[in-house]
Order: C-alpha cells, then structure tokens, then sequence
C-alpha cells in the first residue's frame, strides 16, 4: 500500500490538545473557549430534540437558520443572500473551506494564499491537484503587498484566500485593502475564498470588511464563518457557507456527497439564537476584555508582543528568552511549564521559524490569570 | 466561470424530500425513520451539553464512543479494533465514504462498485480522478457475479465497493460472497470499501456477514458504519469509520482536514447507549415487523416484489402499472398521489430503468397502513 499523502502531518490542533491533555497543561493551543455558551442555546437544542428535530435536515440547511443568516447579513452589511440558493450550513467553518475549494480547484490550478495560513488550506488544495502559491507575510505586522500579490496572478490563478481576522496574527484587512483586492480581481474569473470566521471578534472600535461588503468580490466569493467561534460552542460543529447562486451550486454537488447534512437539533436552536443580534454584537467588547487582562498580566514578562486586533488569539514573541525551535519550545512549554500553545512554523508549513508562539485567549479571567503567572515565571 | 462537476446532479434524496414536502406527500423516499429515538439518548445529550461537551471533540472522536465501538466489534464478531488508532468517527456515514476515497483515490484509479449503487459512491470517485468501473447486477435477485468481478480487476484497481445488506434491494451477501471476495481480493493491493450501515438491519434470521469477519478483508478494508440508522437519528449526523492502523492513518489526513471533528455531545451519548446491547440487538425483529406489515398490507396491490431481506427499504416494480419511466412515475406519485418513493434508475446513474422504486418502511405502523391504502388504491 503506497500512500497517497505522504507529506500530510497530523493537524497541529490535535497534537497540541493530546499533549496538553497528556500532561495535564493549561491549554491554550487550540482555539476554544473553556467557558459555556448561553444555557439559553442548550435548552433550545433539547427542545428541538424533543420537539422530534432528530431526523435529517434538509441538505442545504435548516431554512428558519439560513433566513436568520441572511437577515444578519441585510442588517449589519445592508447585503442581501437568497437563502434558498446562497446559503448553506456546513458541519463546521473547516468544511465549508473544505467543500469550496473540492468543488472548484482541478490539477493544476494555482491558489494564492497568505503565509502564515490556517493550517487546512495548503493540504485540501493539494488534495485536488491544486497549487499553492503562498505569499509570506511580514512578520511584524502581517500586512499584504498587493502590489506583490498582482505579480504572482496569472491565467492559472483560479483562486485567492483571504482571511480577516486573521489566524494567528489578529490583524485585520482594512477597507483599503478589499479595495484593492477588488481592483485586482475585476474583469478576472478568479474566485475568491474568504474565510471570516473571526468576523465577531474585532476591537478597538475597528469594522469588520467582509467581501460581501464589496460587490465586485462578493459576486465570485466564497465567504466561510462559524457559529462555534461566536456562540461559545465550537464542539457542536456547525458554520456555514455564503456565495452567489452560481457558485453555490456547485459547492452543494460536493457538500451533498460529503456531509450530505449537518446536525439537525443544534440548527434549530442556533436559528432561534441568531434572532438576537446582542447575542453578537457583544462579543467585541467581551473578548477585548480577555485580550486587555491578558497582556496587562503578562506586560513585564519576557514575551514581546503587538495587540491582537481580532479573533481571540495573541502573538507572543520569546526571542528574549530561548533560541528553541518555537516547535520544540512549545512542546516543552507543555511538558515541563504545563502551559499549551500553537508554534506559528506550522502555519507556515514549517518553512519559517520566527520564535514566536499563539496563545488562544477565549478562557476564563481564571485561566488567564494562571497563564499570565505562568509565562511571567519564564 | 466554468463548472468543474457539470454533470453532478442534485442527490435524489434531496429532490424527492423537498418535493414530498412541497406536495405534502407521505415521504417513504429519503431514508429515515418517522417515529423517536430513544428519549433516554435526548436526555444523554442534554446532560452532555449541561456537562460542558461543548466544545472541539478529539480529532478522531471522543474516546469513550471509539471504545464502545471496539467492545461491540468484539462482543458481536469477536474481532479486535483498536479504538486509538483504528477507529474514527464521522459526521455520518457518508463522511466515511467520501473520506476513505478521498484518501485513496488517484488520478486514474479503477473503482469497482455494483450498481445500483448508493448515490454518492460514483460522484466521490469522479471527483477525485478515478474511474468507476460498474457491474450492473441483476435485477431479479441483486446476486453478485464474482466470475465477472474478478474478469475486471487488473493492475489499475484501487478499489473495490460492497455494501451489505445493500440499499436500495435488501439483498444481503452471504458468507460464500465473502469467500469469494476474500479468494479475489487476497496477494492483491485493491482496498476494500465496506458499507455497513445497515448491518443491524437484518430479516429472517440471517447473520451479518461484515468484512471485519474475514480477515484477508479486515487487513485491506475501510468499513463504514451509521448510529442514525440504528438509534433513530439520522439528522444527528454521527457514522464512523473502521479500518488498519495503516489505512486509518490515511484517512485521519483526510478527516482532520474536512471537519476535522464531530458534534461532541451527540458523541458522549451514543458512547453510553452503545453500552447496552440491546439497544441495536432488538431492531432486527423491530424492523422485521414492519417489513412483514407492510409487505401484508399490499400483497393484493399491483405492485410485484421479493421480500427484502435486510435495510429498512423495499423495492416495489410497477411494471403491471404504467411504462412511464420509474423518475416520471415516482414525481407523479408524490403530486396526485401524495406518496414519495425514490426511482431506482437514479442509483443506476440513469441508465437503466426497471419500473422499481424503493420505499422507506421505517415509519410508524400508522404510517404505513396509510401507504399501503394509497399503494392499493393505484
Ligand atoms: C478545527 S481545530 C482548530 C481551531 C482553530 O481554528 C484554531 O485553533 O486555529
Ligand atoms: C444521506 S440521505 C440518504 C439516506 C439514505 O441512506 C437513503 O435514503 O438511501
């Protein structure tokens, strides 16, 4: 037997978990919160359970869910997705990103992507016979050179993705910068991929650009988001996918053969859940509180950082304190500090080592305050 | 922007449940049962999410479940799974099935399946490069022609695809089948796809012949499994998957990288549930009753049919009826008659039509007393 993927690694999520856990660390590694979600979302799931929702839910998704989902998008962006036909509930984001690029990236094709990347995108291209072309972004501020960017398009480009909130870095793409995407992309058939699955979790005031905002993207996008990140309850694996009717037909001829359909109980609640627009609009301010308590608590460590402008993760640079691998330093931050977080290599295939390691900082002030006196002892 | 897959089609299941429901239709189409799981298993869940199960779940699925698995494996078959590294839960079995192709499949790759096949099985093949290659079985009694099957292996193959009991027929493989397969497959490097989904659905007394029971197969095979089909949840959307560490290590790969993980406390739930024997020993003469019942109800019909034997599906042939094509007969059913069965030339991608449709009987006994009485009725 020859294997087909010779070079796939496990995800680094499930190593770092199986060793926090092994060694009983704080985990700080794969992005979760250790908080609960609303009881208000698990009571609404037994009831739909008990109300008989136990059955298969239409493949596209539940339709009372994809109508909250477009009602959202119509009142926060003014945008407007038919939920029969561009929207679909995908059993977690990491599917939905899965299933775009099945449905459209054939031998050959050339994706861009931005280094360092969510460690799925490079693999699931692969799988498809696709090529990456990774752009590596400035370590100090992660910012992207468009310029660079409209070097690399050619006839094989057949897709760009895009993340803001950015996984791992926290930076986020600024209105300057879709636009210059959407010039970029105008008058081309490239398809855009943006995953914005942080895109409730933004501080300092700043707006989230979703491509939907930008119609000359959102006409060829893509767009992935999850439920989990926003409703506390990553484990129930539910997201979804936006694009226009033409894309998203052939995201559903994959997504049918894949998953066919998603959890149909946790639809039902989160349907009603999303009816309450402060059951979102109130995650910036929640999390901007975790991110300020935790680099407070750790301001006189030996960890350099710059604040985190989204998603619950932070950066923390420890050239100060080991020249380590930041692989090998994150393993033994585990074993012998009892502390877990993700070494950025990975999301850089292991290319590029900048000593620097992401903390997920959607815990309890509790844990915060424990790996804060944690990484203050280093 | 050109299709990459013009010639999928929507999956039948979605087609003929929408449009059941659209003409409020009796829906024996779409594969599910009508009536309630187990009220002891929404009670598990609901404890699981007020446990805090709310989040990621292992990779490869939440322990306790994989153990449970492996207990049932030994217990029933006498076989040994390890539960580490051997098993993996999905979300559902069709998860499985896209999964363990997209880790084996390649560019040119042979698939042998038997059609009528279940209809994701060829899509998945296509879209990874391989090419299916179809043994029409007969339409009488669905009998495998291992003659003719080892007439088409050669080095090209990759894959091989049983499924046993087989839906849509009820036709289940025999320990002889198995042998023969066995003799076939043995000093070969074809992979062997085993869909079990039904494997506790079974009539008459007859034994389930799995793969795991052969070990020339066990060494070689995926086996695909569903918990919806035998708890009564199929919209919770858990199946898994049981294969060698070698092959299971491909098929993680793969897995980590499309949902990476499954609804976490649906998992927890099942784990205890599967505990008790009894609760998936009992549904070979549950299921047995209803196919007795309704085979009763309409054996004054002018539909013919052979008892199916295994699955909770029963082929009904109409040719005393109309030679409209079995789609056109099955669309006006569900109009004017207010009954939904799937057209069985859509599990032979289209091309061969032989009067049939394939009816659900996991429904209530009321439900199929209504049935039978529209079924008598034409
Ligand atoms: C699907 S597990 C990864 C969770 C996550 O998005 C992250 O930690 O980056
Ligand atoms: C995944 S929907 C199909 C259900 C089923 O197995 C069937 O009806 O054959």
């Amino acid at each position: 037997f020859v294997s087909k993927l010779p070079e796939v690694p496990t995800s680094i999520f499930s190593v770092m978990s199986t060793l926090a856990i092994k060694h009983n660390a704080l985990n700080l590694s794969q992005g979760f919160p250790n908080f609960e979600s609303d009881s208000k979302l698990i009571e609404a799931v037994n009831k739909a359970m008990n109300d008989g929702k136990n059955q298969y839910a239409p493949m596209p998704g539940v339709f009372s869910l994809r109508k909250a989902i477009a009602t959202k998008m119509e009142n926060l962006y003014g945008v407007s997705y038919n939920p029969e036909t561009e929207i679909t509930i995908t059993a977690g984001a990491t599917q939905a990103i899965f299933t775009a690029i099945a449905a459209t990236i054939k031998k050959d094709d050339e994706v861009i992507i931005f280094k360092p990347a969510y460690d799925s995108y490079e693999p699931t291209i692969q799988l498809f016979g696709g090529k990456t072309i990774a752009v590596q972004l400035n370590p100090e501020d992660f910012k992207i050179d468009w310029k660079l960017v409209k070097g690399l398009i050619s006839d094989k480009t057949k897709m760009i993705i895009i993340n803001t909130p950015h996984n791992p870095s926290g930076r986020i793409l600024t209105k300057q910068d879709m636009l210059q995407l959407e010039t970029l992309l105008k008058n081309t058939n490239i398809i855009l991929l943006s995953d914005e699955v942080y895109e409730h979790i933004i501080f300092d005031g700043e707006q989230h650009q979703s491509a939907a905002l930008f119609p000359a993207l959102a006409e060829r996008a893509f767009i992935t988001a999850s439920f989990g990140k926003t409703f506390h309850n990553t484990g129930w694996k539910v997201g979804y996918c936006l694009a226009p009717k033409e894309l998203m037909d052939e995201f559903r001829k994959v997504h049918q053969f894949n998953v066919f359909s998603v959890n149909h109980p946790t639809q039902v609640a989160l349907a009603e859940h999303l009816k309450t627009p402060n059951n979102y609009l109130e995650l910036n301010s929640f999390y901007q509180q975790k991110r300020d308590l935790f680099l407070s608590l750790i301001k006189d460590s030996k960890f350099e950082f710059i604040p985190s402008k989204g998603t619950y993760f932070q950066l923390l640079n420890f050239k100060n304190i080991t020249d380590e691998s930041d692989y090998d330093f994150a393993v033994r931050l585990t074993q012998e500090q009892k502390i877990a977080a993700i070494p950025i290599s990975v999301f850089n295939q292991h290319k590029l080592d900048t000593k620097v390691l992401r903390f997920c900082f959607a815990k309890t002030d509790e844990t915060l305050k424990q790996a804060a006196s944690i990484l203050n002892s280093i």
